[in-house]
């Protein structure tokens, strides 16, 4: 291999921060390098409309090769990172057929984080998270597939238990999900049922906190509550779960110890940064906050690293919110920051985050909007959360038709994306009483 | 529970020829119970849009209870027929919670095939088939991942094995899985990748017949072959797959054994009745094909049997062929009878096929169409192809979608449904060398 010629800039994670860094270094005249554990950019926002069947999965999580084609220094790599040598300025890798090292003279960290159980891993089989695809698909099969097992149940305890959903957190991603089982309950199941009625399910969101949506502030945060409880969700404050089985979840709350029975959670709480975050910090001396992001200097670099920006949900800056508008906004900020390096100007310039507003859709048509000092909910906040992801989406050639699905699934009654298969848990249950078994087969010998 | 008082139907399988079965009987004074393994019912003939990303699993698998929500009298049961009493009038069912014993008084058995290996099913976990919709997103996942190992595949031959994708049947499945396959290869995957030319992945389509496509004579079959190798299709006729391997094919034919190094699979060879057919011909004496399927009267019951009809793919009759057309017309002509009988006209009525034609998509634009002795080719063939897809879609609320996107993708170069998940098989091997585990929770205690 030649000696590179061009400054090689490489982004770890294909999420807002890693993509849209990516994007603006277009015509810049660098070698860029985005390695992402999955080959796909996630349109996190809208997982929860995957998980309730308003969206397919090509919808939201368009291959990053496919967004970047036109970025022809740009090349994607699958891979997991497993350490930066930030002496060498080497990104190492794990990737199907051996390992990666990947020199940089610009380093991007854009890795965002995980769900975290806060200790209680264990929880994760019986109540799925909110982050990859994966998880959307395999909550779409469980919320489905229990109003399947509820129909074909006799005993009334146990058809109670499998119409009984539990999202747990009180964030955006848990208000979006637990409005929309409910929302699917009534219209979109309408008539589907002979031995249950849809309606009857109940939706039961839990949330350790005074409120939900606390970033919002009070006024829209009881207008948000309003709404749910309006929708028919049991909204449970100061609540928090303290065990999760197939069956039940367990909450300690103002009242004591109960136990619910219910098949159906959505863990919706909790986001632990990567641990690239802490191995970071440890190699040069930077703070990590109790959540594991790693705290940078105003212009989004590393102490003493100029040549390491950490950007997005992984960066500890001024308590920004991790929101996808945040990632997006620093990831451009690094990528002009070494495109004007490479022009002579080596200053350093801080982040400066233009709040474009938060927002989270509550019900059909309601949503509550959050924007420099303006506070919408209703029909008026649902139009400015429509026209913000229809903006949101731009570059993404499904735009058109995710904005169509969505209008007719608020509008009408249409879940298009209602297919579970055996690979879901929830299938996997009837399909081992329907004696099919899915396509066990590995790919590959053992690598 | 009450003594009926209405006649009831039992529809086995939600096929074409079950659920136009169903259809028909809407506001016939009859109770019908319509069960299946799944809970949706599949546009099979678009299943090969699914597996090449042009449409997703919810635009060709609505569920069932969804597309028969207005017909009150219609029931639907998820469940595997394991019996049927012909005597007592009884068809036996497992589902999730237990034994289904559902009492008929008129009975239509439209289990349809499966695929089959002709006794070497130990091929189908390298070699998937085109049957459900699970086997449309693991091809999904294979094909799309076996452009993703080559991009990081450092070996030359192992590189040209990833980029190698063998297609066994020259039957409509797999003349259109191949052909797609080859389109994909150019426009769609067109400057994705850096290290490797997506145009440089061969596609072989394997027969062991003298051609491709034979139902449709001589001439179309030729049309359709010149038009595969004009795509750059490698047609191997007369030749026998008689190993299938992780990365290998195996092939006996006119030039002896040979043996070709390739990753991706896809198995479109041959189509077994369901088992039910041999299980009701025991019981009554009714005659079965070489594949499985029941000979039975000219009037679609079973010889002593006029209360059990059998249509669609489990139908032996005429030699009509197993296409979703028969099954449709069969389905509806047994749902007539029954609606006949019970207006007291009890003569036995011959089902009478209208050949509605039938037809292939070979390549972008490219359709032949066999019609009443009127054969088409080329661009005229697939505006007819594409005019009768829309029709035959009309029930499906997806349709509108469904067909934009086709549009799209034949016109445009759009794949809009390319993500896998880690819940196919190549993104496990991905996944587990990006270290990422997909949830492998079961949902409910062992039952």
């Amino acid at each position: 291999m030649a000696e590179p010629t061009r400054h090689r800039v490489v982004i770890i994670g294909g999420g807002f921060g890693g993509l849209f860094a990516a994007k603006l270094l277009k015509r810049v005249p660098v070698d860029v390098t985005l390695v992402d554990r999955t080959n796909h950019h996630l349109f996190q926002p809208l997982l929860y409309q995957v998980a309730t069947g308003i969206l397919s999965e090509g919808q939201v999580a368009p291959p990053l090769r496919e967004v970047l084609r036109r970025h022809e220094n740009v090349r994607v790599e699958l891979g997991n990172v497993t350490a930066i040598d930030i002496d060498e300025q080497i990104v190492h890798a794990t990737r199907p057929f051996g390992e990666l090292a990947i020199p940089y003279d610009s380093l991007i960290v854009a890795a965002g984080g995980n769900g975290t159980y806060f200790g209680h891993d264990e929880f994760s089989q019986f109540a799925p998270g909110m982050k990859t695809i994966d998880d959307a698909l395999e909550l779409r099969g469980r919320i489905f597939g229990a109003f399947e097992m509820a129909e074909v149940e006799q005993d009334e305890d146990a058809r109670r238990a499998w119409l009984t959903f539990a999202v747990i957190g009180g964030g955006p991603t848990g208000v979006e999900i637990a409005g929309q089982i409910a929302e699917l309950s009534g219209r979109p199941l309408k008539k589907n049922f002979r031995a249950i009625d849809p309606k009857s399910a109940r939706v039961l969101l839990f949330d350790g906190g005074e409120q939900i949506l606390t970033s919002f502030g009070d006024r829209l945060s009881g207008k948000a509550a309003h709404e749910l409880e309006r929708l028919g969700i049991e909204l449970h404050l100061k609540s928090r779960v303290t065990d999760v089985t197939p069956d039940t979840v367990v909450v300690s709350g103002p009242d004591g110890e109960s136990r619910v029975a219910c098949h159906t959670k959505v863990w919706a709480a909790g986001v632990a940064a990567s641990p690239l975050g802490r191995m970071l910090a440890e190699a040069t001396g930077a703070e990590v906050d109790r959540s594991g992001r790693v705290a940078v200097l105003a212009d989004c670099t590393l102490p003493g690293h100029p040549e390491i920006f950490v950007v997005g949900d992984l960066m500890a800056l001024d308590e920004l919110p991790g929101v996808a508008e945040v990632a997006m906004q620093s990831g451009i900020h690094a990528a002009r920051t070494i495109k004007r390096r490479l022009g002579g100007d080596t200053e350093a310039k801080p982040f400066k985050y233009r709040d474009l507003g938060s927002m989270a859709t509550v019900a059909r048509f309601r949503a509550i909007v959050s924007f420099k000092g303006i506070r919408v909910a209703g029909f008026l906040g649902w139009l400015m959360w429509a026209f913000v992801h229809l903006t949101f989406l731009t570059g993404f050639k499904n735009r058109f038709f995710a904005v169509f699905q969505w209008v007719l699934a608020f509008i009408g009654r249409a879940r298009n994306e209602r297919t579970f298969t055996l690979q879901q848990v929830t299938a996997r249950v009837v399909a081992k009483a329907a004696g099919i078994r899915p396509n066990e087969g590995d790919l590959t010998p053992e690598q």
